[in-house]
């Protein structure tokens, strides 16, 4: 029998064991650089001193209304200060942050406020609108605070009697607050985009927000002070945990309120941004900007993207504007990005298409992450590293969502065999990085044979007239399905169908050709990704 | 009462919480980045992927000799491959790593490896007489691995009959490790240097580990591949955890066996060392270096340094030899560095005098340290940021010690009030830094008022001809205790004991000048620290 000598006389206590939160980012970069700007908006500044303090007024006076452990506070709130507090006060007092999707209908944000119980709505002025049809549809009566923008002209009603300045003035800021009593305490809540059924709550717990936000910290290298500018909404999987992970090198927050080409390069410009996140969408609005827009980038900026991977002719152009791109993968239930396309340095040297080849990959697990690995999902046995055998992308580890909210039945089958099961496809290189092949609901089926929409969609995006193409199963009944493509052109270019059927006959087997070219434009969440499931829709009726 | 809906089905499974460890950072970078280069040691290259083979292997060798979860492996090693190879092997197993201070005498590592009930000890063949002494010592009999260094002459006795290479012959390389079952379990076990009594086994988990790990990458900024030399001994706190943070960015291990100036600079020159930690004495190397021992070094070494906040004229002396310093302060207890002077880069234009102020502070709590404050031991009151009020230094969070292995007492003592009891005398600063005064045992009480050592040694290292000095309490009728001055001159530098005395007198109040001044060479531990209790003991004879 082994020894329990290590175990006995050495337990935890408070001196030698606190729950991991990321909440102290903030203490601690408050403690030592008060007087340092934490957030700019506009012309407002905010130091690290005024951030503790708003944030602990926005704690104490929720606590004062009532507000305690588990109770959900929804915001409807574009990337504002306000946003950046709301990540920190909320979960302060214990209560569970739901940042709401500000472009989804009044239906679902409805849907939203009922399903996780708000007890609070802060919602911005401009969408007031929204705001209140979907508070009459909703069972729930949260209390509704209204948040006026500083610096952006509000227009917009006030839906409640409370105004958010007005809540902060009930607060004490010097109010202290011990953390939670447990990691494993929720401190916020997701919603998927729920594209064929109801929204699913994905819970964050404290744990894992604190985790992934050091691993931000680590995979994108980012120093003391680094300057982060907000080109992803808040709203999505908490920014991707970037609101705690900037405090956490004590770096300032720019805030963003519309993500265009003249605020952004003036931002970058003006504050020095050392970072920013977005999909692909931002890339295209930073390269079309007008060159009256652009600014000089003095320093290469990290630009993290998520989503499809960059084509090569993006990644070189955004070289060439002075920004150094990194593409991330994850889902709203790993926080975020999780999976990072790892460069190589080895790799720069090999010819064009073999660096090509590389950066479309996925790539490895976040150093947070214990295990990433492609399987089959009814063996539960990793496919073999071999670039062709398609599997299910699985995550397993800390930064893994706590569960789908009152929903044990999808928590259980997403968790099934010990690993989140992540619903995209993908396969495992022999060096082991991941590359997606698609989401299991994309995969066409035609003739029995499997169909990666996604190369279906490399063949097209190739052909020099097309901008953007989605490729989608249509019912077919000699087949079962057929491939249909959706199909953006360039400004000013020209293509008919039949020329990229046969362009595409060129560069792939007979069954994977689209029977069907639409030209038109592709229905797009406000994350910039493309909505399959609507042309799915269009295709079937 | 608040809801539960956040509690209710959101269980921990595999899928979602796996204990912190910080070997998963071995397997990541042996998985991303097998071909890259993980140790070096003279001539010698080993890739993460062979380091990954070789600590599977001694893993599963050791699990073959029947070691398990809670085991100790003793290990009497310099800054080898094989020390390196231990600090992932030994806890793959559940065993639990003992580094041994390679300058104790036979009696203390007699002491010491019947306490922590080594069962296996692996001994370089450099020290083989003091480890054969303190074997027949020991009532322990545990295995005996001989480690031949391949890059260093080995002259020593073979102990055991079991050769470190033909342990490892019996593992395989392919063995898979869950890792611990508990984050909480022990992972290492370091002795304190035990000045005045028998020395107290500080217990390491894994969770604190992996996240002091972690705090080294963020707070010395490492970037991925960072290449660390190592002139801090791997025996004094697992150094300070670095083992572990190096593999994290998948960097590279410079092994040193001795810190002597040549090989120091030309590591530095072949290597392109980023970052490497060491005693003021390992300064003192560098800067005592002869022409002929120097090499240019490229671009700037961070050089984190802990103990004594270094003099103004060794931080500009190491400046102009390339080397940017960052000051730690620690304990055994505290993983080593849980402290940083973090520098604020308004504070680089203040006048001399006031930049030396602030870079004598120990500083601010490492971003994964919870909590640090100074405070009165009875009351559990923090002290006043005034800069002047004494406090006892005391810790909290998850970088704090599992606690002392069979020592309830000492344990329950030293985490008393919920936080861990340095030892060490210190004030806050009006902007929160931490400046230590003093150990405890080091404050000298003369006619009742206390004299901080450090403030008396303070005044004689501004005297041009001292090198070194050491301040501590001499018995005394009359006044209780009086200041006795240890001090080392420099080469070719002569003083009377009148003359610094005649210099404190200017410099200090009157009851804190030293009454008698002793020119003598001071003993130093094997990490440079000077033991003023063999100072204390001479002065009371």
């Amino acid at each position: 029998m082994a020894s329990r000598i290590f175990d006995e006389g050495l337990d935890k206590t408070p001196a030698n064991h606190q729950p991991l939160t990321p909440l102290v980012f903030l203490e601690r970069a408050a403690d030592v650089a008060p007087d340092r700007v934490a957030v700019i908006h506009g012309t407002m500044r905010q130091t690290y001193g005024d951030l503790r303090a708003r944030a602990h007024r926005l704690a104490s006076a929720l606590a004062g209304r009532g507000l305690s452990r588990g109770d959900t506070v929804a915001v409807l709130l574009a990337n504002t200060p306000a946003m950046i507090e709301c990540h920190y006060g909320v979960p302060m007092c214990g209560a569970v942050l739901n940042t709401l999707n500000t472009r989804l209908d009044a239906a679902t944000l409805a849907f939203i406020l009922d399903h996780g119980e708000a007890k609070v709505l802060i919602t911005d002025r401009e969408f007031a609108a929204v705001a209140a049809e979907a508070l009459a549809l909703a069972t729930v009566k949260p209390l509704v605070v209204d948040y006026d923008d500083p610096v952006f002209q509000q227009t917009g009603a006030r839906l409640g009697s409370l105004d958010y300045e007005a809540l902060l003035a009930e607060g004490d800021p010097d109010a202290r607050f011990d953390g939670p009593a447990d990691e494993w305490d929720a401190i916020s809540l997701n919603y998927t985009s729920g594209t064929t059924s109801n929204p699913k709550g994905v819970v964050y717990h404290h744990r894992g927000a604190h985790l992934l936000a050091l691993g931000n910290v680590v995979t994108c290298a980012m120093p003391k002070h680094a300057v982060y500018l907000w080109t992803l909404p808040m709203f999505h999987c908490n920014g991707w945990c970037f609101p705690w992970s900037v405090s956490a090198v004590a770096g300032t927050h720019v805030c963003l309120r519309q993500v265009r080409a003249a605020p952004i390069y003036e931002a970058i410009a003006e504050h020095r941004v050392t970072h920013m996140s977005g999909a692909p969408i931002v890339m295209s609005i930073i390269l079309g900007a007008k060159d009256e827009e652009k600014r000089a980038v003095a320093a290469p900026v990290t630009f993290l993207t998520a989503a499809a991977p960059p084509p090569e002719a993006v990644l070189s152009a955004m070289n060439a504007a002075g920004f150094s791109v990194t593409h991330l993968y994850g889902l709203t239930e790993t926080y975020g990005p999780a999976v990072v396309n790892e460069w190589n340095s080895d790799w720069d040297a090999l010819a064009a298409g073999d660096w090509a080849t590389r950066k479309a990959r996925q790539g490895v697990r976040y150093l947070l992450l214990d295990g990433l690995d492609v399987m089959d999902p009814d063996t539960m046995e990793p496919v073999p590293a071999d670039g062709t055998t398609i599997g299910e992308v699985m995550f397993r580890g800390n930064v893994v969502m706590k569960g789908y909210l009152k929903n044990r039945a999808a928590t259980a089958e997403a968790f099934r065999g010990g690993w989140f099961h992540s619903g995209d496809l993908g396969v495992k290189h022999p060096d082991g990085y991941l590359q997606l092949k698609d989401r299991s609901k994309d995969i066409i089926i035609s003739g029995g044979e499997n169909i990666s929409s996604i190369e279906v969609e490399d063949a097209l995006y190739k052909h020099p007239a097309v901008a953007n193409a989605a490729v989608v199963a249509k019912p077919d009944d000699k087949w079962g399905e057929t491939p249909c493509a959706f199909v953006e052109l360039k400004p000013g270019a020209e293509a008919t169908a039949e020329e990229l059927i046969a362009w595409c006959r060129e560069k792939l087997a007979h069954y994977k050709v689209p029977r069907h070219i639409v030209f038109a434009e592709l229905p797009r969440t406000s994350t910039g990704k493309i909505q399959k499931f609507k042309l799915r829709d269009q295709v079937k009726g």
